[in-house]
């Protein structure tokens, strides 16, 4: 069987900060230095999502790439976009804002959509910037 | 065993259209969108061919990257470049045009001549724009 | 006067070829050699365009960029994304396909519009590969 | 002479929100979209800053990427970088927190000490993110 | 378990050839060609460094970037960064300057470390020129 | 008129290092730091180079870009790549070997033979690495 894999990346501009609430003031600053500034910053994160598949015989598609662009804006660029990670976002409430959380979160978020339109997700890569990204394949092996 | 994996580049631009000819125009323009435009778009393609093997003791190499240059010249980007997909493409002729359906030719087309020197091809990644990649892995295992 | 220029970013995907109907198909090889492909070949273009201007006291900006982009993708980016060049663009009727002329061409369909807008339209830069691109300044001094 | 122009990009992560404080919450959303959400959001800013000058006869160098690289450190990056943009920053206090409004006070903060090392501050291009960036001259002739 | 994948980008500059010292210049011509340069050439490197492991529940964090990132800069990046890579870096000398060989050496030099504060090595990616690059997992089987 | 600029990339990976023959070895380290390693580093050059004119009725063309190539190929990328940039390159001899003394060699290597094939030499820009690069305009106002 010709199995495939499609990728698909949508970007969006959060805010956040790393700040682990049972902490003093001292200790998030030694563990997470700047990235622990009161203040907030932020990022251009880039989400590159991957579905496994087959190719349809009529349309060549393992997924419409319309079809899965359009989830990817509802659930996750949508409620992630020009927000605060650790405040806006329904979905990512109370946990620790790192990137590897909001992979994963976003993992859970979307899972089951995409199986209900035809395709298996695979992995998800969550750019964080040019130096930084997590990879996450549901817990499963890597690829 | 020191087992390596080397990717080469290259690149090549051409036209194509998502159109199934069983179907209506109004079928077509549902599924594929803009893509079916029946005058054609076209991309930059970009084509990254991952071989795997153990490195040389005399070259350190999996594979001399010009030998791999040169078979992806002659059998992929010759045929390929400044082409249309759908209609000047031997190896492709008959197929949906969808960026899926061609990374499966490539590899088929790719597959022996790899092995004929001296390397097991291992991944195809086709990236068709910023946004939208396909990898292959001739069905194995992903990675 | 703080004069500053902002920049927007828009994509779009086109098949074209370049052909001179008043040579024969060995002279329009002979000067354009595989870009003259009948059955044509496509890029993923990049358009940059930058307005000139001085920052608003109340917004910091010197034209908002989402009227900016609206404007580009209803006077551009629609008419050329998944279309033919040659074939498909009323105001690119009749005119060499070259990424100069469609440069130019850009130009005059947008140069009124982002002036009613309060903007003015200072640059264009087209990039039709990674190794290819042209800037316009409406034949004014460049920078 | 042989004037030259260099030229070293620097990156910093900042949040801001665009927020005109004279005016009401449906007016900011109005003109400034979700880039006006009171909890913030961010970027992977990118500051490419231009010197101008003649090539040194002893060391070829107009000047120093050492020093202006720890100029841009000192002056800029570290008053921005992992910091919001509207509450942080000594030098931007009270400014629209518009990518213009930034650039302009990035010139300001960095011409002189430029100049004191032997460098003509020549430009300033501010990348927000893969579609917006401004490039501001002092107010003079841009290039 | 939610094992989770990150990855560190560094940079470095260096020179190398590639010959082999047992043959004559002609078969060193032959099978390297311009690689083979008796006064060197160079490159800039980027190097992708993945760890793999379980977000920690105080800090999300599968490793302290941070830690990482020291780590990556002591043990590879001064040793290799504006160095010749057949000269004088200890952990490579007497080995072919192939980039899979780099790699193979990168992976050896750093795993035990990063053991050692809690990540596990998973992938070394190592980025020659953005035609060619090589992965390696240590052997095992890729992802 | 519609005077217009196009530009072409080409790239070349070589060795040098800054090393002025006239000082002692720690006043060279003092000035060049790591960079004047005396066994050389190297770097992924990026070569961009912009042509002035006016677009032709019969192509479209400032300039027939396959020529222009052909140009860099012959008169630029030939002697620079997989070369050492001090010792290799003969219209580079006995110069100090920064970027920026290299893109106004290269200008003055190319001035003449591209307004011999009927363009105007208008820009070089010469990347060294993603931080830092070059513009030469000819010692003429810049853009």
């Amino acid at each position: 069987m010709n199995t495939i894999y499609i990728t698909r990346r949508e970007t969006f501009n959060g805010a956040h900060k790393l700040w682990q609430e049972e902490w003093s003031e001292e200790k998030n600053w030694e563990v997470f230095g700047k990235c622990s500034n009161k203040n907030w910053h932020g990022h251009n994160f880039q989400l590159f999502v991957t579905v496994k598949g087959v190719p349809d015989e009529n349309t060549g598609f393992v997924m419409n790439l319309k079809t899965l662009s359009q989830i990817l804006k509802e659930k996750v660029i949508e409620p992630l976009d020009h927000k605060n990670l650790n405040l806006d976002v329904p979905f990512f409430k109370g946990k620790m804002a790192s990137t590897e959380n909001l992979a994963i979160a976003i993992w859970d978020e979307i899972y089951d959509i995409i199986a209900k339109n035809g395709g298996e997700l695979a992995k998800i890569k969550l750019v964080e910037t040019e130096n930084n990204y997590v990879n996450y394949y549901g817990g499963k092996e890597p690829f």
